[in-house]
């Protein structure tokens, strides 16, 4: 799971230490962007992965490992609505590993190749510590299109594409299996190793004049969270409309599978908002997409800032990480 | 100095991996470069610095590292003859270490703020190994202004900016002492810790139609080898026509700073190739900007492929990396 210093306290006081560019966004979305020229705005968003932290080579094979650390940065320009266009990397290796890098690359190349991402530069360089890869992404967006975090407004309905918590549930299986994974964990391990961003239904959603939306990295609870405060608003998640894994429910049931979907992380679905006349235009757009479940709505029933998750009637307690009690 | 697993084969395996996106340059170059829009390239460059391996913070403070980070990829899109535009910052510390991120930041604003750099996103994440910072920059150049690796011509002049060997005559006298530097070493330090990517006269030399050159980061002799296999010529350098450090020869001797400005690297200043007709334009354009020394010339007296220095009348060998004696 991706474990990050990016505690607002450290992220608030980054941004104002760098300001954002004229007309654009600086650090606090999903990812940047400025204006490019005339009908475009750039975006862009950096994401590094570190062995033993993020990943575990015993666990991700390094093509894996190239393949979702790209994925991991498509992601967040899939939570804006753009669509990518290039792309640096960066490895850092210790000298006795230096083949790897040539594997991390093939799986890097593999979902450029799918995506129309081009991998243009980058730098690999020595290290005695842990591998570290790092991805900058540069991608387009059509101006007055972008997804943002900072746009739920009171009466949207709350959305995810997807199924949540797979990912989490695969972790939990390689963390206490002392055996292969039961065949049946086949989707989940899909999930964890190789995330499809979802490119195309972020540029759908902002097609269709859906304004805010946030990709799932951190877990159902924490981008809630997220969105809630950005956009100075309370959303009430209905816990049980939450879509599961199959797979997930199956191997570790129900009950655990939905802590996970809330609180694991590494999903890379999206969550976004979106007024209730948009449904059933989004439930279409979306079919082929991994699908629109709604789990919920923004509301004044829920305090501005603050994200309910409520089960059976009553507001559950999550000691999810992101996630304040109220 | 900067050690980089990037050697040739590793590097070629890798441009052959991800292509060249249309109508531009990928791996291979200071920099990769796209078509933006009507009149303008992008160009983007990331360079990865490593605790232990590019830096030790017993020897450079938190700030300089961030602005150093900075500069060594200012000094790629330089060496383009770009402008910066947008940078993008990844960081990976120990966690009890975190504040280290923001003296990091505050070194990075400081260089950012005086080149036109917006720092618009980044990555904060925890990892148990060396700290590592990774900048991403993406910037702009004017079409057919562009400097590159492959356009030096038999008969041009060779030139640079400013003074080689400093940097690396400062590691070498932090290494060798056990006392706190003389004083005199002040500007050798302030070129190891704080170097000022040459932007400006990267831009000079493409506004006056120079069409080839290369940032030192590795040493001359490593980098006019660079030039020499990228443009398929000879180059030929005069040994003691280079442009020393005063402080490095007064307290090193002008052989040992001759050897570090050989072979030293994080010289951070330009190299280039130009027709002999600019060289009172490129003169009068450099003055300000570090000025201008020619030291020597492409010529068919060396086999293509191959760089030949100089020293009273024979050809010296030099056991640099990357240096191919013939």
């Amino acid at each position: 799971m991706t474990e990050s210093l990016g505690e607002f306290g450290l992220v608030a006081r980054l941004a104002a230490l760098f300001g954002s560019p004229p007309d654009g966004l600086g650090i606090g979305d999903d990812a940047a962007t400025w204006p490019a020229d005339v009908g475009s705005i750039e975006v862009a968003t950096t994401d590094m992965l570190v062995e033993g932290v993020h990943f575990r080579l015993d666990w991700t094979s390094p093509e894996d490992l190239g393949w979702k650390a790209l994925a991991v940065s498509l992601s967040d320009l899939a939570a804006m609505g753009a669509r990518p266009g290039h792309a640096l990397v960066s490895i850092a290796v210790d000298a006795a590993r230096r083949a790897l890098v040539l594997d991390v690359a093939r799986g890097l190349q593999s979902l450029a190749g799918r995506t129309g991402t081009w991998i243009v530069g980058g730098d690999t360089v020595r290290s005695p510590g842990p591998l570290v890869v790092n991805v900058a992404l540069v991608g387009r967006a059509a101006p007055a299109r972008l997804l943002r975090r900072d746009a739920a407004r009171t009466g949207d309905l709350v959305g995810v594409t997807g199924v949540l918590g797979a990912a989490s549930a695969a972790l939990a299986l390689l963390s206490e299996a002392s055996a292969p994974p039961d065949p049946a964990a086949a989707p989940l391990l899909a999930a964890l190793h190789r995330p499809l961003a979802r490119l195309s239904a972020g540029q759908r959603l902002a097609a269709s004049r859906v304004r805010c939306a946030i990709d799932i990295s951190d877990g159902l609870a924490s981008e809630a969270l997220h969105l809630a405060r950005s956009s100075g608003v309370g959303i009430e998640i209905d816990v049980a409309a939450v879509p599961l894994a199959p797979a997930a429910v199956q191997l570790l049931g129900a009950r655990r599978s939905r802590e996970l979907a809330l609180s694991g992380g590494e999903d890379y679905e999206l969550l976004f908002t979106f007024g209730p006349r948009l449904r059933a235009e989004l439930t279409a757009a979306l079919a082929i997409d991994g699908g629109l479940t709604v789990i919920g709505e923004v509301t004044d029933r829920v305090p501005a800032g603050c994200a309910s998750f409520v089960e059976a009637g009553r507001a559950i307690d999550l000691a999810a990480p992101g996630y304040v009690a109220f």
